[in-house]
């Protein structure tokens, strides 16, 4: 039995019908009157000195209406790390040197597309080739060429947090066993359908008004404002319906910059969409990354230490970087109980296309190494590798050091669910059949708790009005991105005022009209943004209540509820008005001032990294043909503790999403970059699963009510693509009985091609 | 010296660059992906029953995507005057019987413009004429056909309002003198360059969002809630840029309903824009209106007493028609000392397009007999005009019986002003030279106080948010309409806070996002919307003070002030902080809350009618050329008490445009109606004065300060308006020597070939 009326129901998204009719607007739909088109001049070299730029031809060409370059006057840097200044280095266009190949170098706006391309083969740059670093391996060498002067084998020490605790060297003398493995993860794009997009429109004295397909509008207005030399608030960003971002749209690129200096110079509303090339050259990638993992375990496979070293290869500049970084470090925290851990995570600068977050923000190559190498030590030990986990996972209650208290787990119970599912006992245990299963654990935190933006504002806002119709609406600047935030918080309004979600009308997407939210990124919405609406309506019902009771005739003894469209006395549809008429006495007692209720959410006092930590298990079954080398995943389970499920339907659809998105990571995604230059840019080349690869998927429920989450919900938008990859890859070392330690693990590696990426 | 920083100061306008570069976006400027557009289907007959539709071959052209009529289920009728139900009119379509020709009958939305104005070639609609009545007397003859079925002599008597006083047949028995006199005025259209437009989007279940050229975004949203059988807050009504008003955009047109109704059946977004013909015939106009004035004076030339009646030309339907016939009434006893007053009102429904507001809501109607009659009774009376609009004219402190106490009146002052301006003891006191002046008074209500629509709301609201980087962001829902509210809402908000206009972002006309604001109508918005903002900044400048006087250490005998961009004590900048620290201070206060200050305004107490008036005084100099019957103005001069001049520009602004305007409406423009049919429906034939039929304008500021306005600011958007034509007729009058009561005054009219409009 459901104790709520609106939480718990799969809810169709309120977007969807715009969304299905094709009536949403998307940031390159929209189009102001006079608008220009802008494009962006990239650059041929990975690493160069420009030595100078022409752009008189560009300028001269008939319908060109302005073209800036990185040395034009108002171009600051910036960073989403302001509490550490010395990472700021996102400018809009680059100046006196280009760091990687498609970095930007200017931009010009003309009357149309066509004329804009045009003028940008007009503009002559001249370029002082570099040498370059491509590899991690490379960027770390002694004596390396540097990609930032300052910055000795292209390591930023800023970039570093602390995330170690206990003593590892303790841990592993006392440890029956000791492994340390090498493990290797590809870059992969984001590759959402709708590419970025900005329109600017700037009015002097100084108001910049933005649409961008940004996942963070707050940060963007900041970012923007800084490079552009604006006050913060002199910049408003809006963010129209978007077509996907996992992480790809949480921090700016050129043409967020670019669109509103272009509408400075020209005095016109400008407009730049990327093309997919640019999508695949220049708007972020996942950072590839190699981990070594040392472990050591009791007799009895109780972990014992862990030391973990990471290296990224960040690109050319640092995009969210330090939380990369800190992130891949803190994943080998939360999952499996560790009493001594030490952690050195390095993100390097290469002369490669910008590294930046993405879903799970380094946790499938955290958990790719942290499960593989579980699933090792349980062959080690002779030890059934769920039996390996049961013994170790985090229960709740339990403390962790990098956390706090973890308030809900559901942990065993997701493994025990999925082991009984698939029939994990009843498996084959024989190697190298072409057949194979694996089980895999994750965890993902539920929003970030560390202020890097150093905002002065509640991490999440909500306002929301109510009308003596019966009607709400709800203010958030929380992005829904694709994964159904507005519609989860209108269900959290809907639900804590006894009302229906038709009843809620959401206005969200806009920094100058909503509370600040920091927006998509970290798992945070649910948590974040639902705790600050539900404060709202809570902060509303007290309202009612208070102006209810006095016409209701309670005395203090009784307690007044919202239930069903109506205020009344608990238990009592008698003794009651409807909603409406409650809003009517609060408005007239406010001399007909707007009913309106507000609330925010900021984690203070609720542990160091994240307020909750959501979990799940995977089970992969594979089936690998010998003679090609294909792996076709013919089944994939997950039993999900996302806390309570909001709307059950939403998160199916994350970890459906999870599961195509870790499936390429597994098996056929890889940007490839040579010498700086990416070879598959392009849909053809780059290999992402399609319906057809699919397995039969199925998605299990674990109920967990986290005490900290809004009617006890958690993450559930990134954490079920963590372990993902190593579900499938451990499934494959038992269908073909060797191991492939570098994602993808493609059909030349399974043919014995590649015997370098063997373990 | 000016005793403000922002106020008084002649700022350009906030949507200034926007209109001047083109970026600005109107209704028709917007466009959303899958967009459909749709026509009406006009009536031909001025009145006829509706025998039967047939639209199945409309429906089966293809790209037409719907079709509707006035028999579809959803379409229920509305009014303004929600207050007087049976008032209720208005509807989407016409379903049993068309009351005007051009009346809407049907809508077709299709995917391009060329189908559905060939979808409406394919309706086949099957009427029976009915007799109709086009004229005032007409309408009201005994037996005339009926409009409404219900309404006997086609008047409605719940259109008429008390507006009398004391005993005017005492006052007429002790005047010295009284004279009775029959005027006559015309028809005429708003004429703004932007068409009505509307663009509608309906997602289900029941969520509209309408754009649409409105000047009244709240009544339309409930307007069209009620017409379409939605909830209220269910339909959101976005504004966009707006290309004049002067009362045509207060109440709906069929295309606000339609856009909405076909949307909701194609289920995609609809836009219908209306053309220069459709704005000439079916988009309201200036009531036509016979007035008769009986008018009784003391030797001495003292007002005793007058009785007005007045019969107004609605049209087919309501519209605004209680307030323009209530207002009728109203201007007779503001601008004159008057004890005793009779006022006999009538609407009169007729088979013509409807009738509706228009710039002076009836006063240019109501100021041209009774201007035109003053100088008839000075002239009995062998006395100056001018000394006998001295002797009558109202004062500052004065009680009106229809409003209360006139808190400042600048008529004195301005009498004298105008007249030593143009020299009036000077002029030629001959009569039939070819040259003359004449010198007329006006007044106007500054928003008016009868809630009408029965709204449970504060009349006007408005929220202002600070933030740390010394910006605002104010909320109204006021509407610019082209007069500059915008601008002028922004200076009060800079002005009581102690910053600059270019600090202020305006957010404004959403009903689903600013605090309810009734509109632009009855020269309400410096008023109302100013105070609501005066009100707003001073919560938030309040809530700055608390959080700042801590940290400056301020003791109680200390007062705080926002100047200069500061927050400090009173004349000592040393002591203070920046306007940005002390929102910090109260954003830290507040745990990261939005700083927000919100005010209202409603005027409770202030008056029956309106809580300030606006006054002025205008001279016209003519020369009549008696070869052509040509008049040339010469020169127009006027002095407007509005109170402070919170913007100069602003305020000559309308007054430049109001003699413009006014000019025409002495003489020039009429909407010719020949039974029901308009037969001057375009620019050409319809004759509006151009700049070069433009005189001299000068224009002087009368300061008084209105202790109920913001900074003392009154109305100003309308009054100048009222009385220019009958200051023109007089001077024609001065110059040729015979009267016409009619107007316009035309070359035909000067040359004697219509004698029967000489009074």
């Amino acid at each position: 039995m459901n104790k709520f009326s609106v939480i718990g129901q799969s809810v169709p998204r309120i977007d969807g019908w715009a969304k299905a009719t094709g009536s949403a607007m998307y940031t390159d739909d929209l189009s102001l009157p006079g608008m220009l088109i802008g494009k962006l001049l990239r650059s041929p070299h990975a690493h160069a000195r420009i030595l100078s730029i022409d752009v008189s031809k560009a300028l001269a060409l008939p319908g060109v209406k302005a073209v800036i370059t990185g040395n034009d006057p108002v171009t600051n840097k910036t960073t989403h790390w302001r509490m550490r200044p010395q990472l700021a280095d996102m400018a809009a266009l680059a100046s006196d040197r280009v760091r990687f190949l498609g970095e930007e170098v200017a931009a010009v706006a003309a009357v149309d597309e066509d004329t804009a391309i045009e003028a940008l083969s007009l503009i002559k740059v001249e370029y002082e080739p570099l040498p370059g670093v491509f590899t991690i391996e490379e960027a770390i060498a002694e004596n390396a060429p540097r990609v930032h002067d300052e910055f000795d084998r292209n390591i930023n020490p800023s970039v570093s947090l602390p995330v170690s605790y206990g003593d590892v060297e303790k841990g592993f003398a006392e440890s029956f066993h000791v492994r340390t493995d090498k493990f290797s993860t590809p870059t992969v794009i984001h590759a959402y359908m709708e590419p970025h997009s900005a329109l600017a429109s700037y009015e002097p004295p100084g108001k910049l008004t933005l649409w961008a397909s940004t996942a963070t509008p707050y940060y963007l207005k900041g970012d923007v404002a800084q490079v552009m030399g604006l006050r913060e608030s002199d910049v408003r960003v809006i963010k129209p319906y978007l077509g996907g971002n996992f992480g790809g749209r949480n921090v700016p690129f050129a043409l967020d910059f670019c669109a509103g200096l272009l509408s400075m110079r020209s005095g016109k509303p400008v407009k730049i969409t990327y093309d997919r090339k640019e999508e695949f050259n220049a708007a972020g990638r996942r950072h590839a990354a190699r981990l070594e993992l040392k472990t050591g375990v009791s007799k009895e496979g109780i972990l014992l230490a862990k030391e973990i070293s990471v290296y990224l290869d960040g690109g050319a500049y640092n995009g969210f970087g330090p939380t990369v970084t800190f992130l891949s470090g803190l994943y080998h925290t939360v999952v499996y109980r560790l009493p001594n851990y030490k952690f050195n995570g390095y993100r390097v600068y290469t002369n490669n296309p910008i590294a930046i977050g993405m879903r799970g923000f380094c946790g499938p190559q955290a958990h790719f190494a942290a499960e593989t190498q579980m699933d090792m030590i349980a062959e080690d030990l002779g030890m059934d590798p769920v039996e390996l986990r049961l013994k170790n996972v985090i229960k709740t209650g339990e403390i962790v050091p990098t956390v706090g208290v973890i308030k809900s787990c559901g942990l065993t119970e997701a493994l025990n669910k999925v082991s009984s599912a698939v029939n994990w006992s009843g498996r084959p245990k024989e190697k190298g059949t072409g057949k194979g299963m694996a089980i895999t654990c994750f965890g993902q935190m539920s929003g970030a708790n560390f202020n890097f933006y150093n905002t002065p504002y509640a991490y999440s806002g909500a306002e929301i009005r109510a009308y003596p119709d019966g009607t709400l609406t709800l203010f958030s600047l929380a992005a829904d991105v694709g994964q159904g935030s507005d519609t989860l918080l209108c269900q959290i309004a809907a639900e804590e005022l006894g009302l229906k979600i038709g009843d809620v009308r959401f206005i969200g997407n806009d920094t100058a009209v909503d509370p600040v939210d920091l927006g998509a990124y970290s798992s945070r919405q649910t948590m974040f943004s639902g705790n600050a609406v539900l404060a709202a309506a809570r902060d509303l019902k007290q309202q009612l209540f208070e102006a209810a009771s006095p016409k209701l005739e309670t005395s203090v003894i009784h307690e007044l509820e919202a239930r069903d469209g109506r205020i009344q006395v608990k238990g009592s549809a008698k003794r009651g008005m409807t909603f409406g008429e409650a809003v009517m006495c609060v408005l007239r007692a406010k001399g007909g001032k707007e009913v309106s209720g507000f609330g925010t959410y900021t984690p203070r006092g609720k542990g160091t990294a994240t307020p909750a930590v959501g979990y799940g298990v995977a089970a992969a079954e594979v089936e690998v043909n010998k003679e090609t080398g294909v792996t076709r995943v013919t089944r994939f389970t997950m039993a999900h503790d996302c806390g309570t499920n909001i709307n059950p339907m939403a998160v199916e659809g994350q970890v459906y999403g999870s599961i195509q998105m870790g499936l390429g990571y597994a098996l056929s995604e890889k940007l490839i970059i040579d010498k700086g230059r990416v070879m598959n840019a392009n849909f053809l080349d780059y290999k992402m699963p399609s319906t057809l690869d699919m397995p039969e998927m199925v998605s299990f429920a674990i109920d967990t009510v986290d005490p900290e989450g809004p009617f006890g919900a958690k993450e559930s938008g990134e954490g079920p693509i963590n372990c993902v990859a190593p579900a499938i890859t451990n499934a494959v070392y038992n269908a073909v009985g060797f191991r492939v330690m570098e994602l993808p693990v493609r059909p030349d590696d399974i043919l014995g091609l590649r015997k370098d990426k063997k373990g």
